[in-house]
């Protein structure tokens, strides 16, 4: 085996009983340790690879990753719907219970919330970090496994990162799974992000970073996929289930795109954009609005009433077109009660576009209403005359569907 | 190694002299015993890797997959085109005239049709079995190698599953490739999946799947992407060769995106909406079709004439935008003799909207045709009025494209 | 280890003290005979499979992959920006300084200009080669480091393949990335293809090939995405950032689709059709044009004015629908000086169709132009009346965004 070729279950931490089964966090740092010792010099410092071959193993330590050129590699990415199980009542007979693939039970005794943490401070940041094909389990949400609450964050990134690739990962029942400050280049393929309080949260600023090809779903008081001051982000090809509170949501986030996905919420504000976002665009969406049919989450109160809009526009110059929208709420689940829904709201800002987006709906709904504020919005071949609605001093162009 | 991590060549069936040379089949069935025997308690079973390095493989038996966590993976999809080496005439000069990579040869002597069988009973459903980077060849095709038929299936799935991965495959020369049922949450990525029967069929139901970024082409009689009674798929960033009888075809599916695909073939109905098929998005798709240019297929029967639609609509409240349609055929190979062919026919429904497609044709046209059941279309800047056709008792809104 | 598995680190060169170390090109070549040697039958040439692991690795001999279903992996693209590092002043104390992962330098001593070259002489065409997930760094640009320039080329195929897959590798400081030479199901995904001269190269012809869900950006006088008489390409999912002369690039190519795209450039004719570019499909993406931040490429002349169009539409029946346009120049840097820029200009053909494009640009544009020699452009709901333009000659039909 290669030096720069690690298996975290043939790793001796010098010293120590400790195991992979038995906190693989602390058999992980041992080979950063070991890494650092062995490429010391500013020439060459390529980095490694650690396996982690299908099991159970508890993390009890955080792992920091401050080297750059890790990766973090399974063989599994193990998800398996804990919110069933947990709600399944008699168990015993079932064949398995629990998450599996390269599982990583999140189990901190070290005061710490991050199953991982990427963090270093100096130059350059630290750049293609490669996360794959394992599985990060909270295992349980507090006190009814129905929470989406636990304070259990799977990866979080506390520096600036370049580069750095996450794939294939399976990501269950934590509070939030991704959360990466200052993002460059970041990419988030072909995951499995499911049944977590919040699945990614880019925050703080970043760039040109991609989330495509991933199988997502946030729990009802948090985010599928959360951006802030983010500028180049594609958003492209996902299937986002239900229950996040928002299945898109943009904060101060200019010239994004977010096409060809698949989103399905219980929820108005699917795409939800926050504070000012500019000249982002929104094109060849599915929307599913329909209310939740899990009888444990049909009493969670909802984050915003109908009238927020499937998609909250909130800025200036954003295009939002070829978009289908299908609206399957009866008229007495509607809020507030008696109300006409919104597919789009047009909230604040000036000459935002909105073209060629088709609705199916169970209920007469607008399927454009612009705000009091709004400037110069365009609203073309969206519905009828009664579909669309224009607060007092709105200005705007429209043209109904013939 | 861990005692996850197995490999078809060093594993020893108990008793027998049987190896993955000589059938890949028993051997993969002996490691998921030993896989059970090994993980016998329902709180721990993390399931295990099979790698297949590369190699040709016989496959006499049939694979069972009864254990969640699975993940076989090979090292090499290995396709090449047997259409064309069979078709070649004398290739004794050829460097090689097999396919290759991780190969397995289906030649199943159990009477099974299936490579690989998915099944469990029972609960929870079989869960993140992954299937990785190795090719399936079903060697020949009865009598002549262009018939398409075998009876070989590559994946079957009879039961339930839950987020399985299948990715990096190669397909080829088998009746059915892939056929998956009660799908949920399933990921198709990255394959390539040709010269095959049919290639993608997700059967009986499914919800929240993702068919992304493949390369596929089924053979004239078959299905590249077939999904029945699905709801929240997605279909995007394919490449869809021909030469199949359609190239995406929904059943009673609602609520479906077909967002960036680039699709092309020698018949009408390439995406093929069969009974009622509701509130489906088509966006940003490219269409090409032309005639059969390879002599051996070209006498092939159209499965369905030119008033067929390119895309055929059948069912309520889908939405058709943004796409491009290429009609490449001479007037004299338009069917039946003399048509006016058809780009999108809206054979059923209500409330759909057709809008912003563009096309480039060597013969007259029709954009859009409504049948005389269908009620309320629009029909939006997708040609002249003499590109649109309504049978009597169609209603609709109408603006050509100025 | 199985007979088809190779590891770089292990293998030795008969007779020779060349490591993968010192010379990995030749280490490669020697495994690649070696595969030869051991699959001499033409009934059975599975190929194999030569890992990569993690380490600094010089390449002096230029690796020649004349066997079909090779598979070249690592553990690791590697990539950080040389570009900033090199223009960083002092880096004494960085913590590493050179890109990492499976790190191929680019050193050739044999007077190729390849790192890797793909040929093979007779039939068939060479399938499935796969190369993933390792480092291809061409070290430093002649004389500055910001040249782009250095003669290097990382993969380059000069005879026809068939379903070649290129994913998850880094590639940087390369005059050209990669060139591929006759593609037939070519799949470039997942990759980071960044501070190369060109990125990606489709030359001499191609079809049913995809580009997807790459990070890719080029240098000022290069290509990001070049296809040329390329027929059914789909460039889908990428997140093209500057600073190439172009964004994505056709020449003689028909039949295309580019959608859910995030391009960014600094430079007009982000998308460039050259020569009879026709029936190509241009959809769901986003283009954000502004100036270039980095002050050491600031004077880099452009390469061509903002005249050009953004989109540049050379051909016929062509869709460009439904995309975001951000314009973010002051007057004072607009080219030629007191010009109006053009987001898309028709340069040639017929039967072009613009249609559901919304911009937000910071000084007055033409959303759209038509050349004098241009016929039957539509031209839908771009922009105002004042915001197109057709020189004298055209024909075309127009309608105003409301």
């Amino acid at each position: 085996m290669s030096s720069t070729t690690y298996d975290v279950t043939t790793w001796t931490i010098p010293g120590s009983a400790t195991t992979a089964e038995t906190d693989i966090g602390a058999v992980i740092n041992s080979i950063i340790a070991d890494i650092k010792a062995q490429q010391s010099s500013q020439q060459s410092k390529p980095g490694a690879v650690i396996s982690i071959p299908p099991g159970d193993y508890a993390l009890k330590t955080r792992v920091v990753i401050d080297v750059s050129y890790l990766r973090i590699q399974g063989a599994g990415h193990g998800f398996t719907s804990s919110s069933i199980r947990y709600n399944a009542g008699d168990t015993t007979n079932w064949h398995e219970i629990w998450p599996g693939g390269s599982r990583i039970r999140v189990e901190n005794t070290d005061g710490a919330a991050e199953a991982i943490l990427i963090h270093r401070d100096g130059d350059p940041r630290l750049s293609s970090i490669e996360l794959a094909d394992f599985c990060l389990d909270g295992v349980s949400f507090m006190p009814d496994e129905n929470s989406y609450r636990n304070g259990k964050i799977g990866i979080r990134s506390t520096t600036a990162t370049d580069s750095m690739r996450i794939s294939g990962l399976g990501l269950v029942y934590l509070e939030r799974g991704i959360v990466v400050v200052d993002a460059d280049a970041l990419q988030i393929t072909n995951n499995m992000l499911c049944e977590c309080g919040s699945c990614v949260e880019l925050v703080g600023s970043g760039q040109a970073s991609m989330v495509n090809d991933n199988l997502i779903g946030a729990g009802p008081w948090g985010f599928s996929i959360f951006a802030e001051h983010h500028f180049g982000l594609i958003v492209a090809g996902n299937n986002i289930f239900p229950r996040g509170a928002s299945s898109i949501h943009l904060k101060d986030a200019a010239n994004n795109v977010i096409s060809a996905n698949r989103l399905h919420s219980f929820f108005s504000g699917m795409i939800t954009m926050e504070g000012a976002c500019d000249r982002n665009l929104v094109s060849a969406n599915h929307f599913l609005r329909n209310p939740e049919s899990f009888p444990v989450f049909q009493d969670v109160p909802h984050p915003q009433d109908d009238l927020f809009g499937l998609v909250h526009v909130r800025g200036s110059g954003n295009t939002v077109v070829s978009n289908h929208f299908s609206f399957e709420v009866s008229s007495v689940s509607v809020q507030p009660a008696g109300a006409t829904p919104t597919l789009v709201l047009v909230a604040s800002g000036t000459h935002n576009y909105i073209a060629t987006n088709h609705h199916a709906a169970d209920v007469p709904v607008h399927a454009v209403v612009l705000d009091s504020s709004t400037i110069d919005t365009k609203v073309l071949d969206c519905g009828t005359a009664a579909e669309f609605a224009a607060f007092p001093g709105a200005t705007f162009g429209f043209r109904p569907t013939p």
